[in-house]
């Protein structure tokens, strides 16, 4: 069965007719795409006390704030995350509220000056790191800090399992991996539908799809079919 | 065993709380609560072909933005939800673009000129009625329409199951109903922590609790135990 998939082009279409004319809200559309990534984590990684740490990675953006709120459903879902968030935008004042909810949810949330984030890759608890960082939006190259927590997940990814929000973050969004030293994530999810990297997942790797938001005519109009959701989940694995 | 329970006077400081200090949005908080009803119907009413019809009425305020959400999670989930919505309040932008937003997903709205909603709650296919007229900070009197809508949801309770959002319509929030005109859900959906006229429900009613969004530390700061929810259910049956 073929893998339904969208160009970066038309991932960005659909993101600017959803906020726009559709009416959607950033706000809302993150809150639901941050609790798909979470419920993706419940279902493979289920928290066994006391292996239940989670490591969020956030970069500026979107993808960023996507798992800002990964982290908090995480909390309410019984894990302990730990979110390391180098570089924030400052753009947009949501995100400094995404960070105080965070706080009042007693979830650490680590600065570019707190280098000691790598140490929670090697906890023994921690069940997962979740890959926030750039979504479809990204373009080469990938600069500092990040650069250098890819190689360090990278070199831990065989132990510390990776969760990619959307797109694994270094990958060339409609390529794929671009070397060798690209990331291999263990869980990819999905927002909304796969973009073309996916394709070159890892074939043992899982694959979720998330953010349900959109009816069916819609997702025909970008030439698929929209998702079999069972009942109330957010997310579908592929 | 007991209800949890916050006065009304309390809730209202839980909601300034959380979307002052906490930082929490309107759009967020709203995001999660209609999911939580959405999810409730799913539970205790599933759709089965053709009779998936819901009628959702929303009031002018924050309840009723509730169940404009609510409809739009209920047609993703299979439901056919019809609107009706006659009083909308205009000062907050941000439900028009809820509007749009079912529009988006053909649901359709009726305005307070549609005098045919009263069809929706007779069709053989309707599984349930959304009450999401009024909240916690409802205050008497019960003013037009509402008062008719009540009079016609009191009329078919029997043959069309009431879901009350928070709290029943036209109910003390404190005392619970307040003579023997007052409707009588067949399920209640408390948001964040039940109110105390949930005391007053029929013994045979259902009961979840929903809007899955606060800390032990801060259930605990207003008198009560945060709730049990199971993995990643934004709703529990009481």
């Amino acid at each position: 069965m073929s893998l339904k998939v969208v160009s970066s082009k038309a991932a960005a279409s659909i993101d600017q007719e959803l906020m726009g004319p559709v009416g959607f809200t950033l706000q809302q559309l993150m809150e639901l795409a941050g609790l798909s990534a979470a419920e993706a984590v419940l279902k493979q990684y289920p928290a066994k006390t006391p292996k239940n740490q989670v490591l969020v990675i956030s970069g500026p953006g979107n993808n960023g704030g996507d798992g800002l709120v990964c982290a908090r459903h995480l909390k309410l879902f019984g894990y302990e995350p730990v979110v390391y968030y180098p570089k924030r935008s400052g753009r947009e004042e949501f995100y400094g509220q995404l960070v105080k909810q965070l706080e009042f949810f007693e979830v650490p949330v680590l600065g570019k000056d707190d280098g000691n984030w790598v140490q929670y890759l090697k906890h023994d608890n921690t069940v997962c790191v979740i890959d926030a960082m750039f979504g479809f939006s990204f373009h080469p190259p990938m600069r500092a800090p990040f650069d250098e927590i890819l190689s360090e997940l990278k070199q831990s990814e065989k132990k510390v399992p990776i969760v990619a929000v959307d797109v694994p973050s270094g990958w060339d969004v409609d390529q794929g991996p671009t070397d060798s030293s690209a990331i291999q994530p263990d869980t990819l999810v999905s927002l909304t539908v796969p973009k073309p990297c996916a394709q070159f997942l890892n074939p043992e790797a899982n694959h979720y799809v998330g953010g349900r938001f959109i009816p069916k005519h819609f997702a025909q109009k970008y030439g698929f079919e929209s998702f079999g959701y069972k009942s109330g989940d957010q997310i579908l694995k592929l």
